[in-house]
């Protein structure tokens, strides 16, 4: 296979490729890549939603067991994972890219193959963007646009004592398949030669590498008439995931162990790793489920929406953080997330 | 003076200081900083505009010489003048950082001070962004929205044949700046103690370093009722942005070198470079001045506008793109730009 040097065709040539490559598909796409800024048209009675993420090399993803495909997937998903936490709809998405001299025009093909992929899955538009070249490594910023009814936006401020919390899917997946490619990493560099043992990994190594964004929520909540009070994503975990929420709302909070959704694959790598899966399931990030609350009377509308489960309650802010043990033990729950500094 | 590290105040720590120093303007602002996206009102009969720009420390600018504050003045201008190359008004703005550990907190606090003034001058909210770390250098990726009038938009590829070049402010100052500042930091290196030779050279170094979007010159076109056929903003170089309006636009264009405007200052100090001052307005990039057309029969309404240049008029395709010089010589234009790759 011959690879081509991004100088080969430059940067205008680059963007040329992405531009007649990008397939239009809302109704509210003006006019997309290829001019000073993207038009869009909104309808009215809806707000507009936008949020912003950043991905560095080596700090948020690996090239050694991430395939380049994969990679632009996730940027897609992170950020539409971002506007379903706001119980809106994705839209719009532009993407800035830094990519060192290391990078070929074809490994730039396979990163997009993935963000059209997932632009196609959650029917968002590639409307914008900017390349340029950066000294080390590759970073990754993308930007997306949605719409929410007006009224119809869940925030993470909004929830009240006594509100139940939710949470779709299930939880540790991501990090577990995380800890696995780690390994298969770190068993290469010492044998290259040694087979990866990936055998009943698919599970939690999809969750890692090809994670979804709760979409067919947000419009089931919307059919099933649900509002909830408050809303995030779980990329960081569900401990501070529930950390946002009641500092945000002015609330405590208890959560049963026993409520907390995991996959039995999530269970068994997790213990083969010899690591606690409530831990994996507590604080292990990039799950991009969708963690919220709904009012009580809420609660048989709920039932009918397939993939949630009521994990516990909304209490006082003096109550503070709290998960209870089948044993009826109460333990404060601590926020770890991820640290980056 | 006591320098904090990050990671004594963390992620959200420093998240929480940048968003209640974060002052927020517009009624289009349902919700800035702190959720999962940030929601805006824009009304109907109008187009949103969304436009994306990436700063890379060592390519896009070199903190020897660049002032973080009017570096975080800059990222803001870059992405409001993409905005104003759309006929738009920029409304919010969402500003990710990637930052190593060399970075204090109160480096980011100046860094915000920049971003803070042009987004007061420019009646611009920050209502998002990202923070995280990085293995090298600085990163900063802005993403900025706007309005624009249903049936406003100036895109780069509606121009017509006949139709009037025009070009705002001056050119090449920004470029001369840049090449100053260099000469200074090349001089310091080889002797700490020189003194710099900045006299009289306020006026490009201010081009380089606090540019400005060109937000008067939308409202005057709005308020005089001229509609650009085409418009862009020029930040890779005056020659570079006509080649792209006559590729979109499918035409060719003639412009008069003695009508591209050149400040006094600018020729002087190019001069004292050796450079040609006109090389550089033809060439020099980061203006962040418009470049439109109009139709002839607007020539008056440009005529009451202050601080507009009719530089040439559009040709057919076949013509090319031609400098036309005092002695009637037509000369190829070629478009350099800046080469990223």
């Amino acid at each position: 296979m011959k690879f081509t040097q991004i100088s080969d065709i430059g940067e205008f040539g680059l963007i040329n490729r992405i531009k007649s490559n990008t397939k239009i598909i809302n109704k509210e796409t003006i006019c997309g890549i290829g001019d000073d800024a993207a038009i869009l048209n909104y309808s009215s009675g809806m707000h507009t939603l936008i949020s912003t993420d950043m991905m560095v090399e080596n700090i948020h993803f690996d090239l050694a067991y991430t395939p380049l495909k994969h990679l632009g997937y996730k940027a897609v998903v992170a950020n539409v994972s971002d506007i379903c936490a706001m119980n809106g709809v994705s839209k719009h998405i532009a993407i800035s890219l830094a990519i060192s001299s290391k990078y070929t025009v074809e490994a730039i093909d396979e990163l997009y193959e993935g963000i059209w992929a997932a632009c196609s899955q959650y029917q968002v538009d590639l409307v914008g963007g900017n390349i340029t070249s950066s000294l080390h490594g590759m970073v990754i910023a993308a930007t997306v646009t949605g719409i929410v009814q007006t009224g119809r936006a869940a925030m993470r401020g909004g929830a009240k004592q006594h509100d139940l919390i939710c949470v779709t899917g299930d939880l540790g997946g991501a990090y577990v398949g995380l800890q696995i490619l780690k390994r298969e990493k770190s068993v290469f560099i010492s044998n290259p030669d040694m087979q990866p043992e990936l055998d009943d990994k698919e599970y939690v190594l999809q969750r890692q590498l090809k994670p979804e964004a709760r979409n067919d929520i947000v419009s089931a909540l919307l059919s099933n008439n649900i509002l909830p009070t408050s809303m995030i994503d779980i990329s960081d975990g569900l401990a501070s995931e529930l950390f946002h929420l009641c500092t945000s709302s002015g609330t405590g909070c208890s959560i049963y162990d026993q409520k907390i959704p995991m996959d039995p694959l999530m269970v068994q790598a997790a213990e083969e790793l010899n690591l606690s899966a409530m831990t994996c399931a507590l604080h292990g990030g990039e799950d991009y489920e969708l963690l919220f609350t709904v009012s009580q009377s809420d609660y048989e509308k709920v039932q009918n929406v397939s993939d949630i489960s009521v994990i516990g309650y909304m209490t006082s802010a003096a109550e503070g953080l709290k998960l209870i043990t089948k044993a009826n033990e109460s333990i404060p729950l601590q926020a770890q997330g991820w640290v980056h500094f």
